[in-house]
C-alpha cells in the first residue's frame, strides 16, 4: 500500500524533482473562503458566459452532424476561416492553413517553447509575467533575461537592448502587448516597433500571447505584432477570456513552415483538439454571436475598471501607483517603500479580501507589487474590497513600521 | 512575406528540427481516398457514436449549471468517483482523489514521461507499439529496448529479461495489457504478474495504458495492472473508444504521491482540462448510458472482427498468421517469408483497400505485417476488402518473386 506522501519505489525524472507547485496556485487556494471578496484569480465574469449561445450551437452541430463532431479529425476548416477573419480585424492578413487551433492558450505556450527552446536556450521575458508563460519558457535549466515592466506601461529600451545584447543571444522574446497579465498594460506602437526591431536584428522569434486584446473598453482593436512580421512573431489567441475558460480552445499564427512541426509536436502532447469543440466554436463565430457578446463584456469591465480605479484612489495609501489598464482584466499595484504584499495577504484574507502578490508572477523579491482582478467582482464588491485592502495596508504598514 | 517551405528567420529547437511527420499519419492520408474500404485507420464506428445521449447530457448541465461548467475550475469530483467506480469493475480499489482527469489518453502519455523520463532515460516497450506511445517516450536520444510482440500475444519472457537485464537499467516499462494496439492480442495471467514482477525486482515504473479494455466481446473485464501494484503502476484510461474521441477525456490512476507533480507538469501543458467536458462526461455516467452503449459497442465490434477472421481465412496466402482478439479494434497480420506489405500498400489503395504496414509501428524493418482496423467498417465492407487484400496480396508477391 502507498502511504499519503510516501516516495514511489520508482525513479522520477529531474524535472518531476524539481518540480514546485506554483505559488500562485497556492495564493488562489487560500483565497478561496467562502464570502471572501476576492480580486486574486484570473476569472472572467460567469454571469456573462454566452450560455444560451454556446447551448444552442452545440444542439445546432450535434443535431446536423453528430457523428462528424465526435470522431477525431482534421483541425475545423470553417473554424480556421472564422479565426482569420478574426486576425483581419487585427491587420493581420492571414490564410485559414495559417491557424493552428490548440487546446487553448497553454498549449500554444507550450508547443511554442518545444518549438523554439533547447533545455539551455535563453529567452526574454518580462520582470512580471503570468506564470504559464515561466512554466513554458522558464524551465530549470533555461536562461532567462527580464525586461522590467510595471503600472506605465513603458517598455524599458535599455533592459530590452541589454537582454539581447547579453551572451548567448536570446532565441525567443514572449510578449504580451495588450492589456498585459499582471501589469494591466499595452504596448504604444513605439514601443511594438522597437521589439520587432530588436528581435529581427537577433534574429529572434517573438512569441505574441494575445488572451485580452478583444476585451478593448473602447472596442478598439490594436493592430497584432504578427500583421507586421508575420515571418518572425507566433502569435497565440484564446478564447477562454472573449467566450470562456472551458472551451479549452485557441490559436496559433505561425509561418508555414513551422506549422508542419507545430503539428508533430501538439500530437505528442494530446493528438488533436476536440473536433467538437471547435466545430461549436466554429457555429458559435458563424452565427454573429460573439461581436454583441464582446458589447456586453466591454462594457461590464469597463464599468468594474473604473469603480477600481475610482475606489483605489480613494483608498490607497498616499504613493501608490497603479496601472490605468483600458481593457482586460486586470490591475497592478504598486505601493511605498516599506509595504510588504506577501505579509498582507493573511490579514488582507482576515478582513475579507484577496488579491495575489506581485512576488507570484517575479523571479526575484517584489514586496511592493500587487495584481488586481476586476472581471470577476461587481461594481459593488469592488468599492467594498479596496475599502477593506487599503485599511489593511495602512494599518498593516503601520504596524511592521 | 513567407515563402511556403522557406526557413523562418529564427532558430528552431533540437527537438523542431529533428522532428518528423509520423509514418502512419502519411500512410493514413494515402488511404483516405473516397470510396476506399479503409481498414487503416483506429477510427471507432460513428454509426454508434451516443450522440442522443451527449446532447442530452450537455442541455442538462447547461441548463442546471452553465455558468460553472464555463469557468475554471477544479477536476469534477463526481466524474472523478464514477471513473473510480469504473476502475471497481477492473478490481482496482481507487478513492477519487487518485483519479487524474487529463484531456485524452495522450496527454496521459505525455504527463507520464515526462514525471518517469529524463532525456536519456532507458525505456522498454513493445517492438509494436502505437506511435504515440513511442513520440511520448522515445525521443530521439531516448534509449529504447524492445521487447518483440507479435500475433499469438505470448510475452517474450527472455526478451523482457534481457530488455531489464541491460545497463543502465531501465525505469520505465510501457504495457497495452488488453486488446494491444497494433497487435490485438492481450496478456495471459502469468504475463501479467512476470511484468509486475521484474518491474518490481529494478525498481522501474510500469505505464499500463488501456484505451481498449471495455470492448471485450464477452463483456467480461480482466484484472487491472494497476489493482495489483498500485504503488508501482501508472495507468491511463481514456473515453476516445468507449465514448467519442471527440471528448478529449481520459483519466489516470496514479500513486498519490506523483498526483500533485502530474498536476504541475499538466498545467504546463494545458492548465486544466474542460470543465465542461468534465461535467457531461460525468452526468452521462450517471444516467447509465455507458453500460448500454458498451454493449452495442461489444457486440457490433465482435460481429465485425469474426468476420475479419472468416474473411482472412478464406482470402490471405497461405502461410500467413494473425491475432484472434478477444476485444478491441484490431488484428495483426503476418505473412509469410517473400512478402512486403509497404510495397503492397499502393497496389491495394489502387484496387480500393487500405490498411497500415506494421513498419509504422516499429523501429526497424517488418515487411510482412499489417495492422487491420475493424471497427470502422461494415460486415459487407469487410468481406469485400479482405478479398481485395487478398488478391493484391498474392499478386503483388507473385510479381516480386
Amino acid at each position: 500500500m502507498t502511504e499519503p506522501g510516501a516516495s514511489p519505489p520508482f525513479t522520477l525524472s529531474r524535472e518531476a524533482h524539481s518540480i514546485r507547485r506554483s505559488m500562485m496556485r497556492d495564493l488562489i487556494a487560500i483565497t478561496a473562503r467562502p464570502g471572501i471578496i476576492s480580486f486574486a484569480g484570473g476569472l472572467p465574469a460567469p454571469e456573462l458566459f454566452p450560455v444560451d449561445a454556446w447551448q444552442a450551437a452545440t444542439d445546432r452541430v450535434l443535431t446536423r452532424e453528430g457523428r462528424a463532431a465526435m470522431q477525431y479529425g482534421p483541425p475545423y476548416l470553417p473554424l480556421q476561416e472564422s479565426i482569420a477573419a478574426l486576425m483581419a480585424q487585427r491587420g493581420a492578413s492571414v490564410e485559414a492553413d495559417q491557424v493552428f487551433i490548440v487546446t487553448g492558450a497553454q498549449q500554444g505556450l507550450h508547443v511554442a517553447a518545444r518549438l523554439l527552446m533547447d533545455p539551455d536556450s535563453p529567452v526574454v521575458l518580462d520582470r512580471f509575467v503570468f506564470t504559464g508563460v515561466r512554466q513554458a519558457f522558464g524551465g530549470e535549466s533555461r536562461l532567462v533575461r527580464e525586461v522590467d515592466n510595471g503600472p506605465t506601461g513603458t517598455l524599458d529600451g535599455d533592459g530590452l537592448g541589454a537582454a539581447f545584447d547579453a551572451r548567448p543571444s536570446p532565441r525567443v522574446i514572449v510578449v504580451v502587448p495588450d492589456f498585459h497579465n499582471p501589469v494591466g498594460t499595452s504596448l504604444s506602437q513605439n514601443d511594438r516597433r522597437l521589439v520587432l526591431q530588436v528581435a529581427g536584428q537577433h534574429d529572434a522569434a517573438v512569441v505574441e500571447d494575445d488572451p485580452y486584446s478583444w476585451i478593448s473598453f473602447d472596442g478598439r482593436l490594436s493592430r497584432a505584432l504578427v500583421a507586421d512580421a508575420p515571418e518572425r512573431v507566433l502569435y497565440i489567441g484564446s478564447f477562454s477570456k472573449i467566450v470562456a475558460p472551458a472551451l479549452r480552445l485557441g490559436w496559433m499564427i505561425a509561418p508555414r513552415p513551422v506549422i508542419a512541426k507545430l503539428r508533430v509536436i501538439k500530437e505528442s502532447v494530446d493528438l488533436e483538439t476536440s473536433g467538437l469543440t471547435q466545430r461549436v466554436a466554429g457555429e458559435f463565430l458563424a452565427s454573429g454571436a460573439l461581436e454583441p457578446h464582446l458589447g456586453k463584456l466591454r462594457r461590464a469591465y469597463a464599468e468594474r475598471c473604473a469603480a477600481m480605479c475610482a475606489a483605489l484612489e480613494r483608498w490607497m495609501p498616499a504613493g501608490t501607483r497603479w496601472s490605468r489598464p483600458d481593457g482586460g482584466m486586470f490591475i497592478w499595484v504598486e505601493l511605498p517603500d516599506g509595504h510588504d504584499t506577501l505579509a498582507a495577504l493573511e490579514p488582507a484574507v482576515e478582513a475579507g479580501v484577496a488579491y495575489v502578490p506581485g512576488q507570484a508572477f517575479a523571479s526575484r523579491p517584489a514586496a511592493r507589487t500587487m495584481r488586481l482582478n476586476f472581471s470577476n467582482a461587481t461594481v459593488d464588491q469592488i468599492g467594498v474590497g479596496v475599502a477593506l485592502l487599503g485599511e489593511v495596508l495602512t494599518h498593516h504598514t503601520r504596524l511592521a513600521a
